[in-house]
């Protein structure tokens, strides 16, 4: 099987188009890697890349793009409604295909080591790659954002980077890290009530009780009701698990399921995971599929 | 998205290695052709090839292929238990991804006609690249045989090929055609009783009255009951209605499933529609699957 990681880099800048490219040019550069999309938000003042490819070829497009964001963008300068404390400030590793997420830890390690060794720019390893417990949520890791960063990371022992120097310039800090892919999922009521769908979003969420990798809202969309959803580790709380736990809480509503949609992109296994399910597919491995075996 | 044909020539030799692996080789020597599967049956003095790639290169394999038997088999010393008409005796084109049925008539019918003018093999278009109903079906092609033919291709008109002469050489005659991916695909149930299964695979194959393309058979597998399948055209007849259907005359019976298997390659395109139908994805598109948009 092909071995595919994806990153989604996020920069601290959102406006300046001439800076967002030469950033963008500098991932791109690499071979073997493709960008497959740039979002730039100017109020957030701050740009997520999403690019894929083999695991080398990723990991070094991820250092080209955080030492061309560090030349480019000032954080002395830099305002914007999203919390952020460097240049690039967050790079994930996400494990696609033939690639564990042991890999993509890795992988978070080494280009950690040496961003902090070449570039001499504080890096925190977060979520699956985090050195302690306290470090796995990025909110954690962001806390004070790049002022609070700049005072703290010489005075609080806590605030030690993973690699680099104690002390933070005008690239700030970067969190480097590993996650499971993350889908965005909706699923559409026949009805007009929003209120059936907060609280469906309110049983199937893991913040107040439901499953452990869902995020949902209950969202009014064109008339109709929509759960919204971001499942965040499709691999411990799959797809199917989610739809039918939806089905029977919209039931006693006397509501039923229209349709659902997936927002962007999403990895093969996960809809292949809801194949094996309802058709109930034992020992059906991802060899077997046609396409796979070609991709050899 | 990848453009990939399958092609599933059979040739009239399964007993001497080495000719099967000239013709094999034949095949392989093309660039961006794989070959997945090699299965020689000695009983029925026959090999079945299994090659995927994109449609250029895959039908000049097939060519080459035809080439290499037509030089090594001689259909006056062939005996085998399977019906039998040429050295290459018949060559579906099986569209995979990127390719719809028609591009895959087109191949059938441009290689029968180099096949008929440079080789002087008589060529029969069948199934989707049948040129008139009655070659539809390869059993009525090949009725006769090698030996039958041999006569009638001179006397009666029914039997003008559709390229090459209206006489069979050594090489015998070759049936080339196009249709859908085939998908063997069975069901257990919780139950030792074969008659439930035999009544279920009657009520499900379109020879009985049941889904247009479904041949199904009842058997018993290591003490359960097994509904055996050959899905032959699943765009048409989709692997979800046809598990639908059995869930639903099971429990006529008082049965469930209890699993279900693919047996060897299936392509993605009809795991995803079973996602699309349980999921309830409307307007879901496959260039959506991370894997596809990096294959670009």
């Amino acid at each position: 099987m092909k071995r595919i990681v994806e990153c989604v880099p996020n920069f601290s800048e959102g406006h300046r188009k001439d800076i967002i490219s030469q950033i963008v040019g500098a991932l791109a550069s690499v071979e073997g890697v493709r960008v497959l999309d740039v979002q730039s938000d100017a109020d957030h003042n701050r740009s997520v890349v999403t690019l894929v490819g083999d695991p080398e070829a990723v990991e070094e497009a991820a250092f080209q793009g955080i030492e061309r964001a560090a030349r480019l963008i000032d954080m002395d300068q830099h305002q914007g409604e999203h919390p952020r404390m460097g240049a690039t400030d967050v790079v994930p590793f996400v494990p696609i295909a033939g690639v564990t997420m042991a890999d993509c830890v890795e992988m978070a390690r080494r280009l950690g080591e040496r961003v902090g060794r070449e570039l001499a720019i504080p890096v925190y390893l977060y979520e699956e790659a985090a050195s302690r417990p306290e470090r796995r949520n990025l909110a954690d890791v962001r806390r004070g954002e790049y002022e609070g960063l700049k005072v703290e990371i010489e005075t609080d022992s806590h605030r030690t980077p993973d690699f680099g120097p104690a002390g933070v310039g005008k690239a700030g800090a970067t969190a480097i890290g590993a996650r499971p892919p993350l889908v965005a999922f909706n699923v559409y009521l026949n009805t007009d009530d929003v209120a059936i769908a907060k609280a469906i979003a309110r049983a199937v969420r893991h913040s107040s009780g439901g499953l452990r990798y869902v995020k949902a809202l209950g969202l009014l969309v064109e008339g109709r009701a929509q759960v919204s959803m971001n499942l965040t580790d499709h691999r411990q709380t799959p797809i199917h698990r989610v739809v039918e736990m939806i089905r029977r809480e919209a039931a006693r509503y006397g509501v039923t399921i229209v349709s659902s949609e997936v927002v962007g992109l999403i990895p093969n296994e996960a809809l292949l995971d809801a194949t094996r399910f309802y058709l109930q597919l034992d020992d059906f491995s991802s060899d077997q599929i046609l396409e796979n075996r070609l991709a050899e």
